[in-house]
């Protein structure tokens, strides 16, 4: 059973998910990606990954099957065990519980191929409304506290499957950046009576110099102090604090400003390596005035990711400003 | 010139660094290091590096020239600039200031092929020596409040030089992970009124379960949520806040574990490449009792550095206990 394990200093839990008989140099991965070989992610292998908690597309009822547009299925390897209870306990000063959560795959598309980025509209928005449905769905389990959805582009950035794929693991305690967030939201609220995001939105509106794209609902931004060249946070335009209450209309605008924020990062730097995470409310929290749910895109420049991760001190060699320039001249200079 | 910005919801602040004239593919850093050809760092080859501040073992008065066992001179593309004010000032809701700071190099060995890990005691004595001789040099320029001491070893780790070396950078705010830790060890010493550190210590000494190797000084931990396999932390047996305060005795002994700290943890994986930071007091603060500095190494594998620096999640694969064990058995597998 993996385990759930507090910083005493920092607060911050990791999770222990030891791998049996693993030796110590198979934690060394190699850089290049595998390419062909079997894929347990296409359709046609649907048996050699565990049951489809979620599947859009298929017309026949037949679990497991191809035909699918968009498929969730429990991770083969899960960081966290679904079953079980959470038997929070001490070890000296140590805090520590069982790793009970949830750890899903998000198959993004049928076509081994596909990039997220090309994928149409249409068939993107399936992929939010993926994440929406199993954000409600495992609100249910009062054991968990926090969904946090989350994609890894490219073997840097952690991908060890080359299909297309996004993952949502389910805790039973909130992650540290999300609460130091909610935590800096609230404080300006407090102080301000306002949103931070809210006017962080208006102020880029008004200053127009770190906005990338915007669209009926959404915009992109380079942030003001952001961590890597690139960074982009995606936000809804109206106040929101919880992405599962999106309408679909307002995900179809998502689909629409992700997937041009993307191709136009793409066009910066072809093929880089990227995460995204999405911050979200807590799970039954109730409507948070001082929050606002949003993405934040980072791409993997292993150039920049060294000593930083492990200091929480950022050097970035590109203003916002210009990586904006670039993001809003890249679809142009191409075309 | 360079320019601090601050994350208006986080707190997190981070340095703007542009280099004129990049474009976005030049922020692609190629994954093999570059042996061989012309390097700064060797004898010889003194004058293309900014001026020396500070050397050790040349007996000559010659500045900036061979005969030296350890120099340090300032980064010659410094992240922060040394000359100017710090201008501090709002733009609508966000603040930055100038980035003023010192950015330098420790240059560990005149030999090019030196591994840090395998220099013997008396040279690495040197360089923990050069750590304190800055932090109090740059101490009396009160526009700093933190000198960062880290060391990237490996391109993965990034370190754009072969050439085994360290650096410093003195920064006129707190790392937010400094102020992070320095606020969680207050919130233990309110509670409880000792040390969290040395609660960590007298229960890792009883537990024995994570001691990788200790000697009259020093202790090295494998810690008990560590982030990646192989974590691990070198903190002083007696309480003590200021790095810079340690006697020549203390320091040879931290020389004699962090050797065998490093060997033991290269003899378990091969030159994996690794990230180290010290975590000390802020410049000009009186003795704490509730912080304890330590050393963190934190090695660099591939696989787990995906989306947890983003998310400040982690899921580790490998529990703390099992690596001590394995770095523990390490060099007796050896020998």
């Amino acid at each position: 059973m993996p385990e759930l394990r507090k910083d005493p200093v920092l607060g911050r839990w990791i999770i222990i998910a030891s791998e049996r008989g693993k030796r110590p140099t198979d934690f060394v991965i190699a850089e290049t990606p595998t390419i062909g070989g079997f894929c347990p992610l296409c359709p046609g292998n649907e048996n050699t990954t565990p049951h489809e908690v979620l599947v859009y597309g298929r017309e026949s009822y037949n679990p497991d099957s191809p035909g699918w547009l968009v498929r969730v299925v429990p991770n083969k390897y899960p960081a966290l065990v679904i079953e079980g209870d959470l038997n929070r306990e001490g070890e000296g000063l140590y805090d520590k519980m069982n790793g009970i959560g949830a750890h899903e795959v998000i198959v993004e598309s049928p076509r081994h191929e596909d990039a997220f980025s090309e994928l149409p509209t249409d068939h993107m928005l399936l992929v939010f409304k993926a994440f929406q449905h199993r954000i409600r769905d495992l609100e249910h389990d009062n054991r968990f506290r926090y969904v946090l959805v989350f994609k890894n582009f490219g073997k840097a950035a952690g991908a060890s499957l080359e299909h297309s794929h996004s993952q949502l693991v389910a805790l039973p305690v909130l992650p540290r950046k999300i609460e130091s967030e909610l935590a800096g939201a609230l404080t300006y609220y407090k102080y301000k009576e306002r949103c931070v995001y809210c006017d962080i939105i208006h102020q880029e509106l008004k200053q127009d110099v770190r906005v990338v794209c915007k669209n009926k609902h959404y915009i992109t931004i380079t942030p003001f102090a952001p961590r890597t060249p690139f960074e982009m946070w995606v936000l809804p335009l109206n106040h929101s604090s919880a992405y599962h209450e999106q309408t679909e209309e307002q995900l179809r605008a998502l689909a629409e400003i992700f997937s041009e924020s993307l191709c136009r990062l793409d066009a910066c730097i072809p093929n880089v390596p990227y995460n995204f995470v999405l911050h979200t409310q807590p799970l039954r929290s109730r409507y948070m005035e001082h929050f606002h749910f949003h993405f934040e895109i980072v791409p993997k420049l292993t150039s920049i990711a060294g000593f930083e991760w492990g200091s929480g001190f950022y050097i970035n060699p590109m203003s916002p400003e210009k990586a904006a320039s670039y993001l809003r001249e890249s679809l142009e200079r191409i075309s």
